[in-house]
C-alpha cells in the first residue's frame, strides 16, 4: 500500500501547483475502482466501491466521488458509508445522496477559479452541478496528471506487484492453450489465478484465437470458441492489484508447428518490442519508440499490418498518458511506467502482440514482466 | 442474442418518441462494455471493447461509443475498428481518434434541437465538444430510459441466462467458504465458475466475512483474510453474459453453528425478501416494496440495522432505474426486471443480505434466480 506520508505528499504537491496556477481549489472527480479511480484514490487513497449508476432525481453520482482540495482541508464526498476509514487519507469524508448536489454546495465561492480535474470524467450532470451554484471553473487536468506521470519508489512497487498477478495469470491461461479447450476455459483458469495471486479484480482476460487474434481487442474478451491446432492465440490480462494496474499480454500459438507467416509475425512482434524497449530512455519522445517498434515491422515486410499504437502509460488506471502512437511528442521521463505492445494483425489471417510493463531508469529501462516467459510458442 | 429486428424495431420506437418531442435527432453516448455501455448497446448492439481513458489532444473518447440517431439514419461512432461489423446494427459506422470532434461534426444543426441521452455518462469533454459546434442540445434521457426500463422478451431470457452464469458463480464460491480459505480464493472459485459459464466478464465477485459482513459494499472486493468457523460470509456476484447483467447475492456461515444473532439476521433477512417479493406487481411503487422488506426487519427488531436501499433495476447495465428505496415514487411496470437485496448490517458485528432477480409479472413476479439455494448455512 502507499504509506499515509506518501498521500499527504500529493496533497500538499497539488496544492503548491494550485497556488502557483492562482486557484483557489481543486475539485477531482473519479469513477469506481474497476474504472477510472484516477485522481480522487492518487490524492486520498479512495477506491470507489460501487458500480457506477445513472440514479434518479434524488440519488446521483454513484459510484463516482468528488475530492475537494483547498489549502487547508481535502474533504473526500461519498456515495456510500462504506469507505475505507482505514485507508483514506481526508480531513474530512462526507456521505452524500446526490454527489453532485453536496459537493457543489462545498466549493469555495468569492475567491479564486476552482480547478476542476478530471474533465473526461465528469458527467454532463456533475458539470452542470458545479455550475449552477456560480463557482467559476478552469480546467486543471494537467495538473495532477503531471504528479502522477511520474512514478513513486512506492508505486512502482506496486506495479511490480501487479504485474506478479498478471504472470500468474499469463502462465495459466498459456497452459490452458489446448486444442479442443473453449476460448472461455482459458480466460477462466487465467482469471482465477490472478485473484489468488492477490488482483483486485481482473477486468477481462482477453483470448483471441484463430483469426481473432488479428483483433487487438473484441467484445467479449472470450467466446465459446475451442482451440483448434495451429491456432495462434492473443492472450491480455488486465486489471489491478493494491489499487495498482496491470496490463500485460503474449501470444502463443495450440501445438508445436508454426507456419511460416505465423513464425515471421511472432518473430518480428519480438524484434519490434526489442526495438522499442532499446529506443525507451528519458529523453526519449513517444513517438521515436513507436517508429522503433514500426522499423522492425517494416524490415519484416509486415508494416501494414502494425498497430500505430505501441502503448501507454499505466498506474492507477489501465490506460494513462503518455500514449505511445506515431508522432506523439511526450517526452520520456525516469520513473514512468509504461505498458508496451507493439502488435501486427491481418485480417482475417491472425495477429501477434507482446504487451510488457516497464518503467523509465536512468539510461534505459527495466521490464517489470520479466519473469514471463516472451516466447510460448517454443 | 438480441435479434437484428429488435434492434431495429427500438430505433423506430426511439424516433417515434423523438419525433413526438420535436427533437431533429438523438446523441446517445456510452461507455466501455464492462461499464456503462447503456443506450447505445441497447439501440445498435455495440459494445465498447476498450478501456476508457483521458487520451490526449489528439486522440480522445477511448472506450466510449456515440451513436447519432436522425429520421433515417444511425450512425454509430467508435473509436476502434474492431467493432463487431456481424453484430452492429448502424446504418454506418466512423472509426474516429477523437471521438467527440467526430461526433460533434455529425450532430445536425440548423434544424430542431439535438436530444443528449447519457448525460450522467457524457464526460463534460464530450459536452463541450457537441456544444462547440453549436447544437442545441437537450437532455433527453428519459426518451431511452423509458424504452430500456420495461423489457422484451427476448431480454428477459438474456437476462435469466445471465443469471445461470451468477448461479454457478455463487454455488461454487459458497462451496469454498471453508475455515482457513483466503476470501480471495472463493472469489477465484466463483468468478472462473461465471466465466466458463457462458459470462462475457465478472466485475467482481464480493467476499466479505465476519466483521467485514457488515458492510454491504466494499474495496476490494475480496481480501487475503482466511475465514473462520462461525464467520457469516456474504456473496455477491456481479458480472455480465451475452451482454446483459447480473448481480446476485447470498449470505453463508462457515461451519454450520449459527449463534442466536447471526440466526436472527439470515432468517430476518429471508422474510424481508419474501415480504418485498409479495409486495412486487404491477402498480406497486418502489416505496412500497421497500417498506414491506423494512416492516420484516422491523418486527425482527432489526430495523435501525436495515438498508434502506432494497433494490434496483437490472439490464444492459447492473444498476438501472427505477431504485428500490425509502419513498420511492416509480411505479412498478410488467416487464421490468429488478435486483431485490434486502440487507441488514450491524457495523463492527455482521450482515445478512439476499439478492435475487426477478421480472414483473401479470400478477406479481417471477424470480430469475430460483435455482440459487436461499438458505445456505443449513
Amino acid at each position: 500500500m502507499v504509506p499515509r506520508s506518501e498521500y499527504e505528499e500529493r496533497q500538499e504537491r497539488a496544492r503548491h501547483r494550485m497556488a502557483a496556477l492562482g486557484l483557489g481549489a481543486l475539485v477531482c472527480v473519479c469513477g469506481p475502482f474497476y474504472e477510472r479511480p484516477g485522481d480522487v484514490a492518487y490524492l486520498c487513497g479512495h477506491f470507489p466501491p460501487f458500480p457506477s449508476s445513472e440514479g434518479d432525481r434524488e440519488v446521483a453520482g454513484i459510484g463516482h466521488a468528488v475530492l475537494i482540495l483547498d489549502r487547508e482541508r481535502a474533504i473526500l464526498v461519498v456515495d456510500t458509508p462504506y469507505y475505507r476509514e482505514d485507508l483514506v487519507v481526508a480531513s474530512e469524508v462526507r456521505v452524500a445522496r446526490h454527489l453532485w448536489r453536496e459537493a457543489a454546495q462545498l466549493l469555495p465561492l468569492n475567491t479564486r477559479p476552482v480547478g476542476c480535474v478530471g474533465w473526461d470524467r465528469l458527467p454532463a450532470e456533475g458539470l452542470e452541478a458545479f455550475r449552477s451554484v456560480g463557482a467559476e471553473l478552469v480546467r486543471a487536468d494537467d495538473l495532477v496528471r503531471a504528479l502522477r506521470r511520474v512514478k513513486s519508489r512506492a508505486e512502482i512497487q506496486l506495479l511490480r506487484d501487479a504485474c506478479g498477478c498478471a504472470r500468474e495469470a499469463l502462465l495459466a491461461s498459456a497452459a490452458a492453450c489446448l486444442a479442443g479447450t473453449p476460448e472461455r476455459e482459458v480466460a477462466a483458469r487465467g482469471t482465477a489465478a490472478a485473484l489468488r495471486a492477490g488482483a483486485d479484480f481482473v477486468r477481462y482476460l482477453r483470448v483471441h484465437s484463430g483469426t481473432w487474434s488479428a483483433w487487438a481487442t473484441r467484445w467479449p474478451p472470450a467466446t465459446d470458441r475451442p482451440l483448434e491446432k495451429g491456432d495462434l492465440v492473443l492472450l491480455d490480462a488486465v486489471g489491478a492489484r493494491g489499487g495498482y494496474a496491470f496490463d500485460v499480454g503474449r501470444t502463443t500459438l495450440v501445438g508445436f508447428d508454426l507456419l511460416p507467416w505465423q513464425r515471421q509475425m511472432l518473430e518480428a512482434t519480438q524484434r519490434a518490442l526489442a526495438r522499442a524497449l532499446g529506443a525507451l530512455r528519458p529523453g526519449a519522445t513517444a513517438g521515436e519508440v513507436v517508429a522503433a517498434a514500426l522499423a522492425a515491422y517494416e524490415a519484416a515486410g509486415l508494416r501494414e499490418y502494425a498497430s500505430p499504437f505501441v502503448g501507454h502509460g499505466i498506474g492507477i488506471e489501465t490506460v494513462e498518458t503518455p500514449l505511445l502512437r506515431e508522432g506523439g511528442e511526450d517526452v520520456l521521463q525516469e520513473g514512468m511506467v509504461l505498458c508496451v505492445e507493439p502488435g501486427v494483425y491481418a485480417p482475417g489471417r491472425g495477429g501477434a502482440c507482446v504487451e510488457e510493463v516497464v518503467v523509465v531508469v536512468e539510461d534505459g529501462c527495466e521490464v517489470l514482466t520479466a519473469a514471463i516467459p516472451r516466447r510460448l510458442w517454443e
